[in-house]
């Protein structure tokens, strides 16, 4: 089975967007909110919406189950107060359960947190438990700068986290650390301010004691770690200078890394320095970069066809493509188990 | 001739450092500052100070040159106002002046430039001409971020900082990227911010137009160009999706990347994906990581190893170590020329 950790619903229906502007309207004029009506989506616009996207990539291109939430930039905290974003989470994270309803053999959910700049992450908690058991969702997407490229949040291995994280250790789900839009003209969203979090937060790992604390606790960081095994030679080498614990044991029992890293020689490297039981297959299709490869006459984000290439055993492969998602995400193994005697 | 374009003056002796905090006391005291002296130093302090780091391990390593620089992480832009830096800046750029002058066969100097939060980049341009013109440097140091981590000034591309880019193109020296110490807890200084300002100045070149207007302004990024290495496929494929030119054509005639990577893969990487052409020798040391990584028996930043056991050809070889340099800081070659003709 090859399970894609990293896929966003980036091709919803655009009423999904209409209801979006008119909230952000809202924001300056409350009446409007008020007779704001949740978006009306059929479920033939999901099905529209996904077959000549993400699920006619996932046949051509050989993946069985992606791992789907709401879109990434689109999430965009920093908009609004608290209730703002919980509004918009909610309403998201409900059309990724239609999804997943209509197609539960395709997608399973992971859901958008109610983040705001200053609110405490303990407010995100009841969203998390709704969509983990009522929905039946498996993760949630946690931004680590909900301010939007200002980075005004304390790091994640401080306390202010850490109601979430019991939160997430009581219902056995993982966080992806993902980051949305940028409001700071200096950082690109998918350029620089997505790659930025992830070397961010691995960074904060190697700081902190959060494992200590949660020993259970597991975070996927995204987009092939950043700059992370490119530079790991940096970071085993600061984390010495640091008197902390080899990376093995002081951060990487509790974070993954997945593929979505888009051309060869970058898996290579990836798949060469970090462990493979920390590696997840991941595309982040349809998403960041969406064309074709002229050296290679590939889609960037195939990132498939280059675990195949790569000289990983099989039993590496199916760790990378299968094993280890299982490991990450607890959760989804019951779910597959109970769709398969269904 | 090994030329390493990435070192700065980390061991400079302790009257450096007692002058700084004598200094900051002074932004609440300002009395303090009327009767502040320069630091008192001795040539032998000097000698002292880089026999033993700096002078030792080019021998040892069998460098030849180092483009040595002020303390990146102490320059701290963020700290007091523009008076405060030019002052710091001017005592940290005439001792590297007299590093130069006291062993003009092993160094030549690179300059902090005396920026400051929300302070005009034109500002800086004084200071720069005073350094190549009367101290004979060959390039600067320019940090995309100022206020140590709040990301608060334009991208690089931004006209705000025209004025400097002018001079740069009038003296024709070469800028390294080089953020300082971040304030920002979010980001640990060389694991986190350092990289970060890497790729995001990468990425700021990508959508912007700088070198349209500049065609021969070139800037060192260092660090092995953040995560953009790593992500070469993201990056080409963004600047397709964005309908840029080519990263050949559109950034990369004025961008070179150096060679401080901790381990052999990220240089095997570095090496593959990269031009050639665009890559230049650098180490950091003595810098951000100091230690001997286990796995080799060797200093992580003796990075020259890394670049001699490449399968790269000795031609290759070359441009890296020598040539490249050659290109990047246009008055290098006649520094050299007339410190052999002399």
């Amino acid at each position: 089975m090859i399970i894609d950790c990293h896929g966003h619903y980036t091709t919803a229906p655009k009423e999904l967007q209409d209801f979006r502007e008119q909230q952000i309207k809202g924001i300056d004029d409350p009446s409007l909110l008020a007779s704001l009506a949740r978006p009306n989506i059929s479920d033939q616009q999901i099905r529209d919406s996904l077959e000549a996207a993400q699920l006619r990539l996932q046949r051509e291109r050989g993946s069985d189950l992606t791992i789907f939430s709401p879109r990434a930039s689109a999430m965009a905290h920093h908009i609004g107060d608290e209730k703002i974003s919980l509004e918009w989470t909610r309403v998201c994270n409900d059309l990724i359960h239609r999804v997943v309803q209509l197609y539960p053999d395709n997608f399973v959910g992971v859901c958008q947190l109610p983040q705001s700049p200053g609110a405490p992450p303990a407010h995100s908690a009841a969203e998390l438990e709704r969509c983990v058991k009522e929905l039946g969702f498996i993760g949630c997407n946690l931004n680590p700068d909900p301010s939007g490229g200002w980075w005004t949040s304390p790091p994640l291995t401080d306390r202010w986290w850490y109601p979430l994280y019991e939160k997430m250790v009581e219902l056995d789900v993982p966080a992806m650390v993902h980051v949305s839009s940028s409001c700071n003209a200096c950082f690109h969203a998918t350029g620089a301010h997505y790659i930025n979090a992830d070397t961010t937060a691995f960074m904060q790992f190697i700081q902190g004691d959060l494992f200590r604390d949660f020993p259970t606790l597991k975070f996927i960081i995204p987009h092939g770690g950043g700059a992370v095994p490119y530079h790991w030679g940096r970071y085993r080498g600061l984390a010495q200078d640091m008197k902390r614990p080899p990376l093995e044991e002081h951060v990487m029992k509790n974070v993954f890394f997945d593929t979505c890293v888009y051309h060869q020689p970058g898996i290579d490297l990836l798949l060469k320095v970090i462990p493979t039981e920390n590696i997840l297959f991941g595309s982040e299709m349809v998403g960041a970069v969406r064309g074709i490869d002229p050296t290679t006459g590939h889609y960037y984000d195939d990132t498939k066809r280059y675990i195949d290439n790569s000289s990983l055993s099989a039993e590496q492969k199916h760790m990378i493509f299968e094993g280890n998602a299982r490991r990450a995400y607890p959760r989804l193994g019951k779910i597959l188990d109970a769709r398969k005697s269904a």
